[in-house]
């Protein structure tokens, strides 16, 4: 951290524009389930159905209005809701759902009109933001429809997007700019300084793994149409070079989760959700809430995988290395620094049958070995106890008594291992406190210089947490 | 639908600019079979004929004269047609095509010459435009050549091109607007609200699937130099990619037709009217109207095809799977989902020797089980009935009736399963009326969670609508 | 042709911005063989041995002085030459060319620096054309080197080139203005309508068909490196794509020619010389005149070939098909319709080992099959009699007395067969005229729907014009 | 050369925008063995060692200060060093640097932050070039970190880049202009008139060959995300292409050297110093200069390769040819022409066993064969001695000594064959005299028309020096 002369404190990495997203957010986003299928009742329905099912303490704090809520302009140039849909107007959903101690997000586009060709905010970006913040909204998705051609290099893509920054800024209101281009001129090279989070793909669609031709893409670098329609595997793979400038207040965005949505198995899913997790993505449930079924209830409740995605370092995974198997699937390893010396490594048989996957010392510490140290990385001779995150997933039938209202309240000083409150302790908290939720199941050892193997089915991960086995202090190293 | 304060009511997906070409334009362009030989009387003929053999009541209503009809600027900087070949001017050729009920469409160029080298609009756009407006013009093609180096960007691009799209409206004159910049900075990304069609590929040329060194490009996206000579199958797969923003007043152009010209079999004329048609591009004869065989105008004349290409959805084809086969050619499943629910299927044979080729429900359904809706697709579940469009195409001696002026005239009332009149009976009210020309011949039924199967010659199609087989409602979704 | 209002007669696609080079420039330039170690005696020596050979009457006539010619700028901001090299200075020079009946060419770079990093004229545009101007000079070669960054869209590249083309023609001396910008920013694309020619490569090197590091792109569309040090085979595959808007007045120019420095063999040295001819190229001589072997005057002399590279038509090579050999290299068919609707063919084996390749009427007459004639083409059905453009290539004997003075005279009436005086019949002329040596020899006929085949050693061309068999008139089609 | 008419002499290619920089800068820079882990301290104690260690009078004389040094900037907007690791602020460094006859430099970037998000100098490149020409700093690395968006075209990157480059000659101060954007915008293009070097890649780590998804890119030209952790032969390769224009005064920089980190076995460390010797790239040690071994002490001293880097020529490395072998590997001949007319080649063994790689005189000299020559290349007929650059390497007992302070002095005067001293007398003088330790061990002769060839390890290179055999004088030619 350094303090400028006037007294303000910066901590490099550990900031954001506008103070806001250290850790990525969370929430819930229509889209993907319900498109323009949308009204006041499944909005309040849904936040509140949030907060009983344990969801909102678990960080799933945002409730976000995607695109189709407009019937146009007022005479003053104003954005006006849909009356029948939204017959209590905008504030009173806001006021509604902070009453819920949760926040607000709405949708629109850097553009002439949003995707679904209601007014977009381009040439109106002040009066817009003044609008959301008199209405109490929290949080923009600022989509890239319609856009008049200004796009094609980084400036101009930076420049459109920013007047909406600065407009947000201008109102007095805090509120998380989540930049939604798609990945266009490479966001990930210029959206940090203006936004808190940056979609660097064309949008998900609920498949693992199969291509699809409008999502043309296999890189996200120097994609001039990322289309829609990208499988997890192919957003997830675009991570694997764009990631450098990721960081606290301001990460990669992913898109929406689809786990709830029926197009992959729950093997698929836990992939999808942990990779999102591992990458530091935003986490926004992209389903129906209202009939969430037990088993997806228990991947978006996992504390442990949450933690990984909410540790303060803000750090992303890396892959390092990925393989192209003979019958045309993948493998791969990932793995992630934690903000308390851990290390998280994740092994993706991607593949189409039961493979033996493992993960060497060598190449999960190879960061450490090669960063200049001029001397051996000390990681290699520790010896790590070996965490499965998933190994404490809610049971269905726990799920099922959490929708159903039948479970107990999660405080503080639960001692539960699959559920979590982290309004009442944080999960910086909870993992100083080494709670139990939030650590997995421990599974074993690896040696120095040693190696971690996983049996894994077809599309299925294997997610550990690696904690020094003793209690020796951990060199530690910005990394910039 | 949402309603403006101003009372405007506003369509999502159902608009354009100008309010003009909500299904894709129809008619006949010169360039393909006359390039610059171009007169008065080869116009008007043409027309005439288009009247006599029923190709304007099946809706090809644009006569659009191509490049080479100036002779220069007079001294007010306004456009002179050549008087040789014009000699009562363009006036005296947009009332004679009036006369008809038919429209009538020019040409230009967005550079300072057009591609024959005849002055281009560039800096006299408002001049031009008056001056088309003044003799009746209804359609301007507006093409790419001799720009002074203003693309490389998108900005770039739009800029240009909404320089005409301005002056086109400021003319007081509805003039559909097509824009033909061969795909150059990506059009499908930023010509929608400015034009009403966008050419998205180098020039056709009359081969089905030659690969030519002048047509550089196996993709539209970041295509630097469109070229021409592209096949049927080149631009084909061209738009598997971009149809994202495709929508009712502004569509994707894949160039005119080239049936009639000689260059292909019969079953590749059929492959590429289809899917053309499939893909909602505009279908503009590009043929000799005056010397059409019946074969050839049995093409262009079913109705069958040509109600999927003027559905009111404007929707698109998507290609659900492509492979390479061992003989270097290829196969594909492209579907279209259509405004009353039905679902085209086009199983594309372009290897070189006959296959039998299937397309799943799994398949042609898989939009609606990976969009999002938390709930198995019902369309999975339904039994379809399935009617090959070409199953009634007109024939040879019927066509030679229409050809020689012996066939009855259509009317409103018509039983007719091969012929069609949109002027008695929109094609939007035939396919709610049942009308069976635009339905083809009913060839099975595809069960539920069943595949659908076509034994294909080389180089040809199977083209088929699904209807379902019961009365059930069909679940309907806005995909934005 | 179209006259405008004000009298100007303007041919499409046979004028230019400036009203010169309707067909390509011919002529030397020393940078292939001498580099910077120039000075007025070499340049008045290898003019007068021009004229001496004949080489001037064949139409080599521009001589051209490359980079190193300066010693900076006088107080006025003039351009001064170098004392010691130039020590009567250039107009004297100029003059002395012109006293031959040649021109004069000169160069500079559109940057600071020329390559050579003597002053270039980026910001002095104006100053520098003056100077040349009243020299007396003709022709400028302007190059890319030191261009400040002032790269990388169409737009900026057009733009700065522009200045110079209208300081150029500012000075109301008629100056052919050569373009040298290797390609970047596609000037195939915007060259045309501000130069006479454009060069479309990275710079050639000796060398038959040898990848190297520094000429790293294998397509001339978007290679935003050219380099240098490309091959001859290299180069020629760039032009296949790039030719549309090749014309007379403005030519895409594939560098200097190497025949006569030595890397490669005699037949390596047709091919280039065949296929430079062949793409209206500029024919500049790129080696020591005052050395010449008569191997390589019979190059660079060849009546026959020359004639094709100088017909009117401006038109150019189309590749029909390139194929990959097994052993690494390649083989090629090229085309061309000649002005007299003749057709000239290359066949190209740049494999390695002996091959007989064959043209067949189908890839030779596939422009007219395919050009929406809505009939068969009528060239597939009618007799060819084939010439070999080699076949009357001068003996190495005669050769040697046109070296040593002791050839006669050519006069416009004289009947050689190996070789002309385009100065007293000019090449349109001598082919009006069926003159024999802008024939070469007849070798045979070709059958209609038939082909023609050759046996060709490896790394050598056939090139051969077809000529109608009977005295039916060709039909004429104008393609833009 | 040439003189302007103000007197002024100008040296084609042997110049640079500030006078600095003739041959590569060298020297030291903490950021791959330290990052941000900096102080006075070891600043100083570095300088220090540098000096006793002989490694001063090597050549390398810069001490570079990378990133987080500043605590941000005063009232008056300029940089305040941070108190705590600089306590007596940079004057007081940059005297003491000084005092040991050694040049100061520091880090900024051309963006809002620094890579580490100190404050960067966009907006601020007056202020902050003031500030530092105050301290008496010689030397900026200017990075490209959080630069809003401001690349995408050459001409966006040259004007951010300018601005710094502009704002340090007005200071008056010299200060050498190091360039720093990664390669981004292709700078080898443009960024020669306005820097000393400017690095064509993403980071460095300390990997020989290791691919790793952060570095996407395997060629430097048009790499929209350069990356980091970029391997030895990765950045080695990419040069291959871009040589072009470096030239005395504007380097290509490869990034800082990894010999001493670990992560390389002392072959593959020979190997990455060779080539960056090779390749005219600035010469940075980039490990702990107060821990260093004999073995990379041994390296980092070789005065024979230095020499090669320090040539007067600015010359650069040429790939000749590269194979990728079986094993996944690569093997490559790389080749240099010297000053003196010596040829340097580099036979890489990057496969994976042992093998015998040649380099023949036809690919040595190849440029000499095709230079447009017009008559065989001399060096092909001649003989010449082979000397190992390499052979000379200072064993590490004798490097011991040197690290503990018992080895003499060197002088110029020595006729040590293992150590130099440049400060007495330059590499230029050195070569002059036939230096022992400047040529390495001679160990053969190379016959005319021959080859030379050479056992190499896995991941090792053979590293030579060809002088003629006899005292004949050889040709030399500019290339421009």
């Amino acid at each position: 951290a350094y303090i400028t002369k006037d007294g303000k404190v910066i901590i490099p990495g550990a900031s954001s524009f506008n103070g806001l997203n250290l850790v990525p957010q969370m929430g819930w986003d229509n889209w993907n389930a319900f498109g323009c299928s949308i009204n006041e009742t499944l909005v309040l329905n849904t936040a509140q159905k949030m907060v009983d099912f344990g969801l909102r303490d678990l960080g799933y704090n945002y409730v976000v209005l995607d695109d189709c809520w407009s019937e146009g302009r007022n005479s003053s140039g104003y954005l006006v809701p849909n009356q029948k849909t939204f017959p209590h107007g905008m504030k009173y959903v806001a006021d509604k759902v902070h009453d819920l101690n949760m926040k607000f997000g709405m949708y629109s586009s850097a553009g002439i009109y949003t995707c679904g060709k209601y007014p977009g905010s381009l040439g109106y970006e002040q009066k817009d933001a003044d609008v959301w913040a008199s209405w109490g909204v929290d949080y923009l998705k600022y989509d890239n429809c319609y856009n008049q051609g200004q796009s094609g290099t980084p400036k101009l893509s930076f420049d459109r997007y920013n007047v909406m920054s600065q407009a947000l800024n201008k109102t007095g209101r805090k509120i998380l700019y989540s930049l939604c281009n798609w990945g266009d001129d490479n966001p990930f090279d210029w959206a940090y300084t203006i936004s808190n989070s940056y979609r660097m793909s064309g949008d998900i669609y609920d498949s693992f793994d199969r291509p699809d031709s409008r999502c043309p893409c296999t890189e996200a670098i120097g994609c001039s149409w990322p289309g829609f329609h990208c499988s997890v595997m192919n957003i997830l793979n675009k991570m694997a070079a764009i990631q450098s400038r990721s960081q606290p207040g301001a990460f990669n965005d992913m898109d929406m989760l689809e786990v709830g949505n029926g197009g992959q198995s729950d093997d698929e899913y836990k992939v999808h959700f942990s990779m999102w997790a591992m990458n530091s993505s935003p986490l926004l449930m992209g389903t129906n809430v209202l009939t969430l079924t037990p088993a997806n209830l228990a991947i978006y409740s996992n504390p442990a995988v949450i933690a990984l995605n909410q540790d303060p370092s803000g750090s992303v995974g890396i892959r390092k290395w990925r393989t192209i198997t003979k019958d045309g699937g993948e493998i791969a390893l990932w793995t992630r620094e934690m903000n308390n010396s851990d290390t998280v490594i994740a092994l993706i048989n991607a593949a189409n049958s039961t493979m033996t996957l493992t993960a060497t010392a060598a190449d999960i510490f190879l960061d450490q070995s090669t960063a200049g140290s001029f001397a051996p990385a000390p990681e290699l001779s520790e010896s790590w106890d070996v965490y499965d995150l998933w190994g404490n997933r809610m049971s269905n039938d726990e799920a099922a008594t959490v929708l159903n209202g039948t479970a107990p309240t999660i405080e503080a000083t639960s001692n539960s291992t699959t559920r979590y409150n982290a309004t009442a302790l944080s999960y910086a908290d909870g993992l100083n406190a080494n709670n139990t939720a939030l650590l997995g199941t421990k599974v074993g050892t690896m040696a120095p210089h040693g190696s971690w193997s996983a049996k894994l089915d077809r599309h299925s991960i294997g997610l550990f947490r690696l904690r020094q086995a003793s209690n020796n202090s951990k060199r530690k190293r910005d990394e910039l």
